[in-house]
């Protein structure tokens, strides 16, 4: 069993992480880590898991115990955590945050895109698990981009569920002011550029044509709905092809043949992917769970893929479908 | 024209009344006080009304200026404000808080349900105006009360709009939390219940029975959905010819022959009654628009009786429908 | 391996059956009955299966090929289901419809409710799955009944999800009419009140007081919400060991000791009880999910039972909780 | 008084035309045509109207007694009606469907956007109501071709409420698929692309520009949100200043300072629009209530147009604002 600490336990994407692992058949659950809730039971934040379990918030991080620490805090937090705390050498860490995603002199994480690092995160120490927009964006464009089929500006549209904004309440996750609204936000700036373009540029070295990005927030709570298109010379078969290639052996992206909708992904870990083909246009729909493979189930996916179990383990979840 | 004020500016019910009284052809908005958004445009807080207006909320009340105020501030503020301000003899004053709806020595408010208290609205000087569950509970129960037959407990469950809630952001005001979701709370014990069974009272003295409320937050922004029954002897056509006899000539209660649903009053003035029975009791559904007929149209109402204008002037309104 | 063949395969309770059963440990899905879908994919109707399966649905039904079988048709086609074949001795059933859930003369079906008839439902050999709303409000008051503690009228208001109402679009499921909407129907009528009337009186041998039920349309897709109350003497603690004492070793049924809200069950197979004491009355909160407790997750611990499997075994779901 | 006809009575736009023209002050409905309905009350139908009127639909068509008529059949039929009967020669027609939007050789109907072609309107005897999404694609883009300022690729992005596909149930509008999910439909091949581009080419001879349109299913009833974007080398205030000129006068097309959000225009007639320049592109956020100025609102606005009333008159109605 891998021994498992979570940090930053009381926030959303940590309750995710707990609602997989508390019945994924290999994990033990150590110890979830909460300065504002320590001593209190897991289930009094997290209510939907009254009844599975009895864990309380920890005061402590027994560091030492653990094979692995998911970091659930807050953007910057994970920087701070990783620079005051001295790690045992043989943890293991999947951070959450946006803190190591970026390349830069001195990050020895790996960026957590499966589908794009497998073998890198096989045999990482530290994984910086990826952004939710920035996932469904990047498994839309990877194949395109390993083919170096980027050749004209890319238009990315994507609308987010709320979850995505974090259990704080805003305005803008008002009830009354978010159901049925809609609003666009960060428009051509969202900060998930970066690691979209990080990501587009490795397999396609060189990339520099224009990505435009609309971010909406919808009106939902769960998944994020893409639609991209680029200038792509081929058939529809074609692409089609190459998608099918990119992801072969990839157990989480599918392919649909049909149109499909965003409710197919939703509280599994899976990505679909859908192409069509107008003018000298490839459109490319990419539907994810935000907070699923958008990132607690990519966390533990990654988990999976660091202690070589199946890359599946404990993530056959049931889709909510309705 | 009516002059008009606004205490409170910055809420939800002043809001509403902002919408209501800038096409209300016989009123005039003089000022809109809002001690925390002085000097910025209405339009900037109630955003829907870019276009309408181009008023800017005062941090001055120019009391003399005006033939009536609406007190829009929170429970407990009205009060205060009363206690504080000396107000012009012939100012009149409709308070949309609890403040002034219980009977008690000294208060010189009148209940502003028209349906109950259409006369003495017509010549009072300060109106208390009913809160939201109140109106819609009240206007299923009163014909019963007015004919003394209220002679067992009285059930009663409702379904609140978000908006009841206020437009603080709190736990269960979170869309991530409140979408798709069911919750009761004050069981029995709702705030709502004293202004209930005193209009009870007032037309059924010595109304002791049981009253039974359970409200429930629903998954919706607007609108109140009561379900009431208690027992009644007599069969339907008398329990309907009482109502309809009740509510002749109150022009916003409308009693439908077919069971309705709760969006034939979503943004209207209009309170929608339906009523079966089975074995030993009267089942009544009532339909309101929380903030419109349970709070600012209500509001706008009463100002018209007080007035002598036409009870509907500017109560006109379209349903949104859907 | 238990041989699992579904008939009906194309409707919601079945797609729900699959979605639990595809990664149940113990079972493999045998075929996939639909006489409409006959060799099409399963995804392709169940589309957030895609990925997660190649079935198709078979137009034939080998009987003699599997070990139980889950009737999911429509209301009154299991019965002609059961006259027209033979039935291979060791075949077990589970019946999701209301066709066996009464008992008559002749009736060989255990109504399936493990916490209700457990130990009969262990040896059975068909099973007539409970409906719905009927083990939602069940829940709420079988340890009264046990406890012949139903002394006077009881009083039961539910709010359904709109997949209770099945696939077909209908005025009243349609998203226009539906989004933001709540009206009440089958009021004091609701066909579910035989089998909760009928599981009352097998605990309180002559109940007969009255029930009174309410059910309502809500705005949201899965999830039952119940709050009912009755007259009760003791205080709330007794009330509460009462609850705990009934429901001790049933692993599926929470008491939650703080107010609790319908997404804490929503795609699980729990149900969270939550009680209240008011003047002579107790309340009781029951939240269940329609499609699964209410539905294909009770018929999957059913089979569990029949089986001799542990009673969770392919049942610890990943709450949705947003 | 205006005396107006309504064919087609019973559809979702000719409700929300009965929900506009009760309380216009310069019109009357002499009748409400439909063919299924006739002999029923409107308020049967349209429910939300119960106690605003006593209308009953009409078999009969009595043309010669009204000054103008609303053909609010489905597409095709206005076509039908149009050949099949001789119209007086005095009545003014206003066609909701899009039979006659496109330009062609005997087609006497001005296309019905006001703030495209107002001077034309008002000396019409026939108008082409535009489509919803044309309509809030149009506003978005109409200054820039005025400008003869669009000189590359456009990129739009849509997301429609359920009430864009009217009121016939089908598999995307039925409530458990639609809430919470998404989908994209006719990608790049919208019906409305064709009135788009013979406007904006209207105002910027020979436009030939790509023009890429994505529609998308939104989990909403009411309201079209656009994004739109396009090379433009100015800086934002040239932008916005070509907006606020080409817009003054209209006084249902507002420019937003701040970033909008689509609850703003619900249940209004307004279109709010926004801007932002990012890079080399201008970004344009366009809102509108798909039937009001999508639909009904706008045939109302070409109505008073037509006969020389107050372009707002009947079309100050309440925001739903929630």
């Amino acid at each position: 069993m891998i021994k498992v600490g979570i940090i930053g336990g009381a926030g959303y994407t940590a309750g995710e992480l707990l609602r997989i692992l508390l019945y994924h058949p290999q994990t033990e659950i150590i110890f979830v880590h909460s300065s504002s809730n320590a001593g209190n039971t897991v289930s009094d934040v997290h209510v939907d898991l009254l009844g599975d379990t009895g864990l309380k918030f920890t005061s402590t991080m027994p560091l030492s115990d653990v094979d692995v620490i998911f970091l659930c805090m807050g953007h910057g937090k994970s920087k701070e955590f990783i620079e005051k705390n001295e790690l045992p050498g043989r943890l293991k860490v999947v951070d959450l945050s946006h803190d190591f995603r970026l390349k830069r002199e001195g990050n020895e994480f790996v960026y957590g895109l499966p589908e794009l690092n497998r073998e890198e995160i096989k045999t990482a120490k530290k994984i910086a698990n990826p952004g939710c927009f920035a996932t469904g964006i990047q498994l839309a464009l990877l194949p395109l981009a390993a083919g170096n089929l980027l050749v004209d500006e890319v238009h990315v549209q994507a609308i987010t569920g709320s979850t995505g904004a974090g259990q704080k309440p805003t305005e803008t996750s008002h009830f009354s002011w978010r159901n049925s609204n809609l609003s666009a936000y960060k428009i051509f700036e969202h900060q998930h550029q970066g690691e979209i373009l990080q990501s587009l540029g490795q397999l396609q070295p060189g990339f520099s044509n224009g990505f435009n990005f609309v971010p909406i927030r919808g009106t939902h709570t769960r998944g994020i709905f893409v639609s991209a298109y680029t200038k792509f010379e081929g058939p529809l078969e074609e692409a089609n092809e190459l998608y099918q290639a990119f992801y072969i052996g990839h157990p989480f992206v599918v392919l649909s043949e049909k149109n499909p909708s965003l409710k197919q992904v939703v509280n599994t870990n899976k990505a679909v992917l859908y192409l069509e083909k107008h003018h000298d246009k490839l459109v490319i729909i990419s539907l994810t769970d935000n907070l699923i493979k958008g990132a607690s189930g990519q966390a533990v996916q990654n988990m999976n893929l660091m202690f070589g179990l199946d890359e599946k383990a404990g993530l056959n979840l049931k889709p909510v479908a309705f």
